[in-house]
């Protein structure tokens, strides 16, 4: 079995030959620069990895891969010109270097682009291919209007909070690992398995998104910590929170949460502190430790190579964070 | 062969039956509105009628004659966020009604619902079907952004303006009626020919709209006449007028044009009076003519039924509003 580097290595390439270099450039220009600033190319990986489960041939997902990363590309330049964002993996995004129209109009082409990139697939399972593909975006759409709602809610429990996260960010993983196996041939059981460990993966992996985002090393996490917190954003953490404070915990929190011109740093500080006394911090914790968990041992009852199974347990690790 | 009418009717009903209540509400509330305001359906309909001079079971097309309409109206969605257009068919946008965000985000929705009523079509020419259906939606991409690049621009030619009328309206008609002949199961030289006579005619009622916009009846046109003249569209009507005005009504022209502060309707009046002394208004005329007798010549060398070819003929004609 291949590498995660090796198959990123050839993703890289192959967005390199996709060649938008044509008229009307301002169209397209935008498309070739979101397109080339990288990223994990998580989804794609693993794409390809899951159709290497079942066959050598594992090439044949390379078109449903690249489909799948130019949707991803095509969901960030709709979600900064919705949340007026102006940079991302500190270069800036396609409305700060353009303006919104542009990233509206190359979004909508990048749409379109992954739907032609995913009809290049050769495979007798086209028609699932194509289904999945399009209930995935649909899923995606939906997690990002959960998300708009949410902020203007304040009273979002904790299972709409994992509804929204597995719909905005776990659905796609899975998709993509769930189109690989299509591709590969993989029987029914294989993709739901594939399928339920990465949807868990993907929960764990934004639930330590969330934590990082508060208790993380500004250098490692790569953007300024407490950003979820001087957003007021709806998170674990938060909800968590505010379900197991004392009405004295209660009301501190709110006053901090809504505290408009309190200097940032004392801010993220006093809530963080709450995060801990209130024993939110544990929970969401021990509730990624489980998806983790559960997702682990999914793949362990899969009978796969045991190289292959090695395979996605690393990834998890990896998306993880974690050592062996 | 059925009627416009009656093909219209049935579209209608689908459209009703699509069942957009479903959460979350904020997504697809607005797909229901958009879908529902009605207009003339012209892209389905002809999607439907070409693909009954093949078949007598033409409902084979109604999946994707669906997708063409849903695809039109995504359009809409994101064409009225890029134009701030706050009213439309006398209805209020839905980035008026709702916000832009929801604009944007149901009209990617759209676009997957597009896809997704596509891939319902039961067919052996489905992969040309969706490339078909790819392509054109690339095509009315470029057009959208060949238009707002338009507007930035003072040097504008004919036969750029005419090449993006053909992108961002004939393409869909054309693609509409290629999709219909090909699910019906129409040969190479039949659907190439249904093509030719589309973007002919598309082109034509383009032209026409344009002449409406300045020349037309306020009542009918539905409307307020002058629009083009007020934002310095650059049509086929000021392109040409720009061409062949001396150097005085040049002068003349642009002075009008630059004029912020003068009244509408003695800026339209004097812009109106330049079209006609400067021979622009009847090129345009004469143009529009020519594309109308080319698509109709195109549709008359075809071996088509007797019947096939009256309800095309009848189709043109009531699309530039003509009277047998």
């Amino acid at each position: 079995m291949l590498s995660i580097d090796i198959l990123r290595k050839e993703i890289e390439q192959e967005i390199g030959n996709l060649g938008f270099k044509r008229a009307p450039l301002g169209l397209y220009e935008p498309i070739e620069y979101s397109m080339s600033l990288g990223g994990k190319r998580l989804r794609p990986v693993m794409c390809l990895a899951a159709c290497s489960l079942f066959t050598d041939d594992y090439a044949k997902a390379m078109p449903a891969a690249l489909a799948i990363e130019m949707f991803h590309n095509f969901t960030l330049l709709h979600d900064d010109v919705m949340d007026n964002a102006d940079m991302r993996r500190n270069e800036p995004t396609v409305r700060a270097k353009w303006n919104d129209n542009t990233a509206i109009l190359s979004g909508d082409e990048m749409l379109i682009e992954a739907y032609k990139l995913l009809s290049m697939t050769d495979t007798p399972a086209f028609s699932l291919v194509l289904s999945t593909f399009s209930d995935t975006a649909t899923e995606v759409c939906e997690g990002q209007q959960y998300d708009m709602e949410f902020e203007e809610r304040d009273d979002v429990r904790l299972d709409e909070y994992m509804e929204m996260i597995r719909l905005k960010t776990a659905v796609l993983l899975a998709g993509a690992i769930k189109i690989g196996a299509l591709i590969g041939g993989a029987n029914d059981a294989d993709i739901k398995s594939l399928y339920d460990y990465s949807i868990d993966l993907g929960l764990a992996f934004q639930l330590q998104d969330d934590l990082l985002d508060t208790f993380g090393d500004e250098k490692t996490f790569g953007k300024a910590i407490g950003g979820d917190i001087m957003e007021g954003k709806k998170t674990y953490l938060l909800i968590s929170a505010l379900q197991k404070a004392s009405a004295e915990q209660r009301a501190e929190l709110e006053q901090w949460l809504t505290a408009k011109d309190a200097p940032r740093a004392d801010k993220v500080a006093a809530v963080r502190s709450l995060y801990e006394s209130t024993g939110a911090k544990e929970a969401t914790e021990k509730k990624m430790e489980e998806l983790y968990a559960k997702a682990m041992n999914t793949l362990k009852l899969m009978e796969i190579s045991a190289e292959g199974k090695r395979f996605f347990a690393d990834f998890g690790d990896r998306l993880l964070k974690r050592k062996r």
